[in-house]
């Protein structure tokens, strides 16, 4: 059996939302000295997922609406066995890979915007603003909106604005509106092309933008797509996913593996089993895999920090390379953050989880690999994950053991081809 | 119920071959006037293919090995409920669409080229070569080799070349040798080189390439993606597992469409179906829909023709507009083919299925309603089925009839998104 089908009606029920089991509470968020961050929050989130921030309620309800529009978008996803590469590697290990890339937008990312435009649709809001950087997130709300009869405002980093056209076009199909940030639309844009006409944008600006954007326009909400606990919450119903499937194949996890950024996919794809991990139940092996030129995880601390570049957020406690890090334009862009989920960066301090890291020429070595064996052209973000399972399956060949490896295939590389072909070209620089 | 999933051991364990089931027979090719086309075959494809071409068996086992790959490349594909269209057509009718899409190219072209590549290693070939319009078929026939552990050659059309590098990329990934088509590596490309530096290719001359290149080495076969009747018979695994998913759904289609360049997506699809209607056990309708600037089988003669532009093939009984008409540059790359599959023509010569064009504009503006409700952005070639199937579903909003419209998404667009790009700024011409 290759691939592990669930039908429609086994979308679950149900998110899965980790505070309840956390070894010790997150540190609640904190105004900055003379600002009042946190006033902000019910301005620009809706009422649905700001009770889900900071709930402590184990399982949350998806409302019937979400659950037909996950299933209208193909959910469940399958999972399937990767048994060309295991052949390849010559390995006694069984791989697994969650198929998150065969969303309609190619990534995880959707699983959150629907909810997102669901429940600021139910507070009678006009529209969605968002930022996005290597553009996944704000072609997945581009597409929610369009599903519930939301406008969408993307500000999109003006460099991938220029280097991703491809992007910009999906969202135009689905009805969403792309600005370059820094744009003429808001104060904060204004400002910084004042400054410098040809800025090259940056996440932290993005974000500045659609957060004005929202706060500006009473119709008007603003949208994340990572980092937050409910957009940690929505990606769980990822590994509920791979809990039913698991168990058809009789299969328990030993290893899990998710390429990090802001944390989002490789929480949906976790918790649920941490879960059994911090009820002794399970003694599975978690493993976070970032690029080693944004450290985070590895390398970062634990502290409160701005969640974006500005400060416009509130002090969030997390591993954190600092808010005013600038990670290298590496091709994995969504995995370009300074900071971290809350949630995930707890679970590692209290060594629940554990973190690698892995330089660009390995990760799309291990995508190309993949790629031939399994079929599938990975994200670059992706190929972190791949990667670190290409070596745990490498382990066990030397070791005889028949481990069960499952990683999240987060999404597909369709469309950031440039830098396989600078990696299959020899340009890609060595030092990232 | 949204999507219907087939598990891995429900791949069909044998093809169809319409060749038993035809109303007349089609007329044997033919050399053309003192030349000996016929006698090169058996130098250039398998013995497997060959057998398949003329046979008239009524269905051929899938080898073990075959059915396998088809599994590891996830097999067999979902058919979708086409809901969210259905909701924005308000119509009575019932909407599906067989999702080839979801192939890892991207499109149904693996179907042909993993039982090619197999049948070709058989035989202690080392190599295999192609040609290329816009990719589809020389992505898969690189990933197809790269399972059976084959080298692969694809010449690719030089404005394609140069205007879809991404597609050469994925080939690269893969492990394909992609030429630039005129090329320095064979007679034909040079003479045409020598004739025009700045020569842009044509499907006609990577052709001749692309056999030149097998007859002249003993290790290498030629390989096709469209036209032939071994083709057909490998897509037909498509609409064998349509027929299993319709009656999961309790659905009898009353109409099927695909679209039609050289005709093997839209033969894999409707044949099981066509054998019931011949069988008079069904009468369903079957509509295959080609470019206006392209209209072979609604505009062409039903005559003797070349398949290639050269005259390097036999001549062959089909609908053609000429072996050296040369279609508009239209973004469906892959409907701009003079001729028409054997099997198809004689079906449409007999009145056993029904032909439509439609405009470029027509069809990307389809394409882009189905994008907004499914999510989902359909390749150029497939927006032709969609355009259909939407003016099918209106038709049953006007009468009432709740039909059930099946369609066959041939492909995903994310790597033709300059035709969208072009489409949304008002860019097209609108002369085809």
């Amino acid at each position: 059996m290759y691939k592990i089908e669930l039908s429609s009606d086994e979308v679950p029920k149900k998110w899965y939302n980790i505070n309840a089991d956390l070894p010790s509470e997150i540190p609640p968020p904190k105004n900055s000295e003379g600002k009042n961050q946190i006033e902000y929050l019910p301005k620009i989130f809706s009422k649905g997922v700001l009770e889900q921030e900071f709930s402590t309620e184990r399982y949350i309800n998806i409302p019937n609406e979400v659950r037909e529009l996950y299933m209208r978008m193909g959910r469940p996803s399958p999972l399937f066995r990767a048994k060309g590469l295991e052949d390849k590697l010559n390995t006694p290990a069984k791989i697994y890979f969650k198929r998150e890339d065969s969303s309609p937008t190619g990534s995880h990312k959707l699983n959150s915007a629907i909810p997102q435009a669901y429940y600021a649709k139910k507070d009678g809001i006009e529209r969605l603003t968002t930022e996005t950087g290597a553009g996944q997130w704000g072609t997945a709300l581009s597409l929610a909106c369009s599903q519930v009869d939301l406008d969408c405002t993307v500000y999109m980093v003006k460099v991938s604005f220029d280097q991703k056209p491809f992007r910009k076009v999906i969202m135009g199909i689905y009805g969403g509106e792309v600005h370059a940030s820094p744009s003429k639309y808001t104060e904060a844009g204004r400002k910084t092309l004042a400054e410098n006409p040809d800025h090259p944008g940056s996440l932290g600006i993005a974000i500045s933008e659609a957060i004005e954007d929202a706060l500006d326009n009473e119709h008007a909400y603003y949208s994340i797509g990572s980092a937050l606990n409910h957009v940690m919450l929505h990606q769980t119903i990822i590994g509920q996913e791979v809990k039913t499937q698991l168990e058809i194949a009789e299969e328990e996890p030993d290893v899990m593996i998710g390429c990090v950024g802001g944390g989002s996919n490789f929480a949906g794809f976790t918790f649920p089993f941490i879960k059994d991990k911090i009820d002794g139940n399970s003694d599975c092996e978690f493993i976070g895999v970032e690029p080693s030129s944004c450290p985070t995880l590895t390398e970062g601390k634990y502290d409160f920090d701005f969640g974006d570049t500005t400060g416009l957020t509130p002090l969030i406690k997390m591993f954190t390379l600092g808010h005013d890090f600038v990670a290298p334009s590496v091709h994995a862009g969504g995995l370009r953050y300074h900071g971290m989920s809350p949630q995930v960066s707890l679970l590692k301090k209290e060594g629940i989880i554990d973190a690698k890291s892995a330089t660009q020429k390995e990760v799309f070595k291990a995508g190309i690999l993949f790629a031939k064996s399994e079929g599938i052209v990975p994200a670059p973000e992706s190929t972190h994950a791949i990667k670190v399972a290409i070596d745990e399956a490498k382990k066990c060949k030397e070791t005889g053991e028949e481990k069960t490896i499952v990683f999240n295939l987060s999404g597909h590389g369709l469309l950031d081809l440039v830098g396989y072909d600078k990696f299959l070209s020899n340009q890609l620089s060595s030092d990232n």
